[in-house]
Formats: structure tokens, C-alpha cells, sequence
């Protein structure tokens, strides 16, 4: 495959993200001369394979990826434009903003900067962790400085197809509000219902089903990172916040009425059509998500099958679905607490689930949805 | 299998919960007796084979279990004590104090009532969903009602366990904290989540990850059903969201604090540790879910892999992972936008994760993580 980029690259910070980018260009034969204040990260980072630690004799780089954490990304950024005068410098931090802030506040070169924001990562983190695939169909912001040089954008836009990833062009204000509300508003509310499950007793907690496990799986997140993250994006995130506490204002004051009353035709007018319109307004939400490749939300009809907790079952499982012609759109595998069963929910278009039940209740499977 | 519910059981309500009781019974053969307001409903749930349409000829009923809508079923279940004298009678509404309250403040014969909620449901609704498996492996609360009779416990208990569930003793107050924590609580955050997203533009909907996703996926709940089980449920829920709401103002303050400083050092004292604490308190939180078979939560090693998007790719992987020996714990498919590929993140126990990374290479499959 030919590729755009040009090299050398020099990647500045070789945690996952860092090394991810290394990897990918070295892939494609490009240079990549690798630099971190750890020298351990550095030398993880050379041994997986993301380039070669930058000595003093290297050629200037074409472009400069700074994959610092967030908080001090822009200091590497305006430095790196000062050592190297004709490279493009971009960054990988996930809050643009403050890092254009503060390079306008220090007379940075803006016009050799372009900001971006892969969104990808992974559970593990630093150069161990790194997997040339990382950004495999991934969006890619790219953050035009507002003075950016056509040719920036175009090398850093080069750097993002070359990765695998989907470039999207967008100014730091619009993708710092974008991920207030689809990752750190998330984030956040994931963090505060996990909060309230700490403190509660064990048969409390054994009643947690599929719904509380999804809502809370990220909160099991990094402190130190998001705080990060969340601080660096101060003003989007606390404008979201801001709504997300007014729409609760209003629930809470609704289920005060609703305590009060004797029954339902006796809570104060209002006060159950608040409650029924935050659900509604959660409704509209959800939907708007994209579905599968990108395109509008489906609705899958969901066929649900018992599968013995056993290894090679689910494989028999999917290679009759396979067998009965259909294609399989999303599989969730639900485990039932105390029984050495699973319950395997596959998704397929609404025209084939009767198709499906059909020719897996022939094959011997119990089917129960 | 030989059971121990005694008939015949009298069904009253014959949507999703009610019908699917009814067919878990007559699978062993027990007399189920059907009503329902809804001559629909109840002509479909005879002929999904959920029992007979009760008749004034009718053996009295030595069990009825009321599967009314949360706002009617105390008073459905105070008729039924009164029209059965002799039966035990149970109900399956997802919160249990009001029901108890309310049937006190009537005088019922608390000694033949016994509340209950077994922690199954479904996306769909209605009888034509109903399933005799529906309650496999989940947990079925049974509460007392403080002087319920130790015959009609058992009688509720037998119920349960016939029916595949797992019964978990618990009074009415108890019950409705734990839902509210784990259950009304999520499905509000969801929801709220979620209507966050409802103006976005389409291009910040497109940098929705696999986080909001988790989050938001339960937003989708029906708010008739969802504004009369919060109601029910109204005091309960109310405090769990009024501390969620203590931490919301917590990190809206801090994020007020950090948006005002020039940098990190300059935040106001505690504002981070603030935001940090929050985070954190989710990672503890989190962390008490029970994990898979009831035990406490284990951490997988997760193997991540390429699959071409078309029919039998992906059980032709779980078949490898099969052959490899290693038994799979998890699966989740992601699917990347715009790409006919997804990835298949394979959970096993971390000691077989480099064995199966070496196998699938070996059989030529891309493993990116």
C-alpha cells in the first residue's frame, strides 16, 4: 500500500498512543525517530518496534506527533516548533482548546500547527500496550489552528489515513463540545452511579443485572488521567454538566411530589409528565447514534439462545448460524449468575429471526426469546 | 424434574412477566388459570400456551400471582385475597413498598401475602414475548411481609426455584434501596446521558465510541413503564439521586475552578482531588459488581481480533479458539465505522492469553491487541 505521509516522523511521548502511531509508520517503511522523558518508555517503545530513540545526528523531521499527556502537551508542542523550525507539529491530546490557548498565548508558529485527536485507546496503557491496528477505522479529528498551512492539514489529514483512521475536520471548539457529551459527560455519570454502588450491602449488589453493567463498565477508568482529561476540558464539560443537573433538578423535584401523594392521581400536576419526558428525551438520544459502518441506527431483532458454559459451544453455535445462511450482526453473551449456562443474544436483520429460531430449534439449540 | 408448586396457580395479568410464569408452569404440567383486563392479551397468552382463560367452574386456586402494571397492583392484589380466602398470594411488580403500604392501610390478610420481583425482563413486552426460560439464572426476591406465613413463603419460594430462578430473601424497604441503586438509578442516568446527545450535530454523534454506547444502550426503556416504577419507587430513588446530585455540584464546582486557572498549579486547592475522588469512588464502586457465575468480579486478559464482516468468519474464529483449548469467557464485537471489519475482543483468563495470541496468528488471523 503507498502511503502520504512523509517521513521522518518524530514522536514525541511513546505511551500507547505514541508508540500505536510508530508502529503503524513503521509499518509502511517510514522513519520514526521516538522521544520520551522516560527512558523506559522510550526503550519499550523501540523494542515493540515504533521507530528509533532520536539522536543528535538525526534529519530534521517532516512532522512532529506530540502524544504527551494532556496537561503538559502544549508546552511539548511549542517547543517542538521552536527545535524544528520546518516541521509540522501536531498533537494527540483529547481536549484541543486549552492546547490552542496556550500556544496563542505564547506566540507559537500556529501557522506549522495543526491539532488532532485520534479516538482510540485501549483498557492497558503505555508502549507495551501499542498495536499498529489502534486507530483501524477509528475517527481522527483534525483541528485546523484557524492559520494553519493547507499543506499541515494536508500531512496531518496523510497521517490519519495511513493509520487506518476515518479523518474528521473540525475547529477546537466544536470537538472539545462533541466530547464533552459523547465520552466525558459519559465518563462522568458512568463514575457517579458506579460511586453509589460502593457503600451497598451484598445482596444489594446481587441483584445487578445487564442494565448497571453496562451504564458503569468505564467507570472503572484511570483517576489521574481523566481528572486530567476533564480539567483540560473545564468549560465544555461543565456547560453539559450544567443541563445533565437541571434535568435531575427536575426529576428530583418530581419524585419529591410523587412521594407525597397517596397515589398516582393524586401527585402534583407535572410531575409524572417531568419524569416521563426525561425518559422520552433519552429515547431521541440513544436513537441518534450511529449504527453498524456508520450509517443510521438499526433495529436488529435479537434471537436468544442457551449456550452450555463449555469450550466450543458458542463456536457450534455461530457456525450453525453460519450454516443456516444468516449473518450475524452483533452477538452479547450473558452469563446468569450461579448456573453454568449462557445466554448468547444474536442480533440479525428483522426479516431472519424467524428464519434463525427456526433452523436453530431443528439443529437442537433451546431457543428462549 | 419434579417440583414443588402446588395448583392450580392463578395468573392475573398476562403480559410479558404473567404469561411467561404461566408457561414455566405448564411445562410441568401445573393448572394455570389466566385473567387479564385485555381480552387480547388474554387470548394470546392461551395460545402461546401460557394456561386457560379462568371460568366461574374453576378449582379455587391454591396459588395466584398478580403480573398487573406497578400502579394497580395493590389493589389487584387486595381483590384477589379477598375473592381466593384460601389461596397464597404474591405479586411481581418491580417495587415492593407501596404495594405493602398500601395493602396495610386496607387491612389485607398480610399472612397470605407474600411480595415478589423476580429481576428478569426483556426488550419486548406483551404475552407474544413471553418465554418459559425467562427467569433462568436471575435472582427472584421474595419478601415477607412481616407477618406473612411461613407455608406462603414456601409456597412463593417453590415458585421461584421451579421456575429456574434463584430466590433471594429480602423485606419490602430493602428491596427498593437496592433497585434504586441498581437499577432505577442507571436506567435515570442513562436516560439523562442520553438526552444530551438529542441536538447534537451529526458530525459530534459520529465521534460515539463504544463508552456512550455502554451508557446510554438501556435510554431506550419505555417511559410509561419507567415513570410508574420511579414513581412507585419515589422515595427511594429520590435519595439515591439527591447524593448523585452532592457529587454532581461537587464537579461542577472543580470544573468551574479549573476552567478559571491558567494551568494545573494554578486550580484552586482540592478542585482536582475533587474530580479525582469521583473517579476513583466509581473504580471502587465498580468493582463490587459480581462478576460471572455469581463470583467476584475476575479480571480477563482480552484478545483482540480482525474479523472480515461476512457470514461464518466469526464462528470460524470462536472455532479456533476452540481448537486452540482455551475457553472463552467473553466476547463483544465492535464494529468500526465505515469499514466492512470488526473486531472481536475475546476475554479469557489472562494465563491462556499469549497461548491464544500465538495460535490465532498461526492460523492466520490479525490479532491487534
Amino acid at each position: 500500500m503507498s502511503i502520504a505521509t512523509r517521513g521522518p516522523v518524530r514522536v514525541v511521548g511513546t505511551g500507547l498512543l505514541g508508540a500505536s502511531v510508530g508502529l503503524g509508520l513503521r509499518r509502511h517503511g517510514v522513519e520514526v525517530q521516538l522521544a520520551d522523558p522516560s527512558r523506559t518508555a522510550l526503550a519499550l517503545a523501540r523494542d515493540v518496534g515504533a521507530g528509533t530513540p532520536a539522536g543528535p545526528d538525526d534529519p530534521e523531521p517532516a512532522l512532529v506527533v506530540v502524544a504527551a499527556p494532556p496537561d503538559v502537551t502544549a508546552d511539548v508542542v511549542r517547543a517542538e516548533l521552536v527545535a524544528h523550525p520546518t516541521a509540522v507539529v501536531t498533537d494527540v491530546a483529547s481536549v484541543k482548546g486549552y492546547v490552542l490557548a496556550e500556544l496563542r498565548g505564547a506566540r507559537a508558529d500556529l501557522r506549522r500547527y495543526v491539532g488532532s485527536h485520534p479516538m482510540a485507546g485501549r483498557e492497558r496503557s503505555g508502549p507495551s500496550a501499542a498495536v499498529p491496528d489502534l486507530f483501524l477505522g477509528r475517527p481522527w479529528v483534525i483541528a485546523d489552528s484557524g492559520v494553519s498551512h493547507p499543506d499541515a492539514v494536508l500531512a496531518v489529514r496523510a497521517l490519519a489515513v495511513d493509520l487506518g483512521a476515518l479523518p474528521v475536520a473540525m475547529d477546537a471548539a466544536e470537538h472539545d463540545a462533541a466530547v464533552a457529551s459523547v465520552s466525558h459527560l459519559p465518563q462522568l455519570a458512568a463514575s457517579l452511579v458506579a460511586a453509589r454502588l460502593r457503600d451497598l450491602d451484598d445482596a444489594a449488589l446481587g441483584l445487578a443485572g445487564p442494565g448497571v453493567r453496562d451504564v458503569t463498565r468505564i467507570a472503572a477508568s484511570d483517576p489521574a488521567l481523566w481528572t486530567s482529561i476533564l480539567a483540560a476540558n473545564a468549560l465544555a464539560v461543565r456547560s453539559v454538566l450544567v443541563e445533565v443537573r437541571s434535568d435531575l433538578d427536575g426529576v428530583i423535584a418530581a419524585l419529591t411530589d410523587a412521594a407525597l401523594a397517596t397515589g398516582p392521581e393524586d401527585v402534583a400536576p407535572g410531575a409524572l409528565s417531568t419524569i416521563a419526558r426525561a425518559i422520552s428525551a433519552g429515547n431521541a438520544g440513544v436513537a441518534r447514534i450511529p449504527g453498524k459502518h456508520g450509517g443510521a441506527q438499526r433495529a436488529y431483532s435479537v434471537v436468544s439462545v442457551l449456550v452450555p458454559d463449555s469450550p466450543g459451544e458458542l463456536a457450534r453455535l455461530l457456525g450453525d448460524v453460519g450454516a443456516a445462511g444468516v449473518n450475524l450482526e452483533d452477538l452479547q453473551i450473558e452469563h446468569a449468575a450461579g448456573r453454568p449456562v449462557g445466554v448468547a443474544e444474536i442480533s440479525v436483520l428483522p426479516g431472519s429471526a424467524e428464519h434463525l429460531h427456526a433452523e436453530l430449534t431443528a439443529r437442537g439449540w433451546r431457543v428462549v426469546r
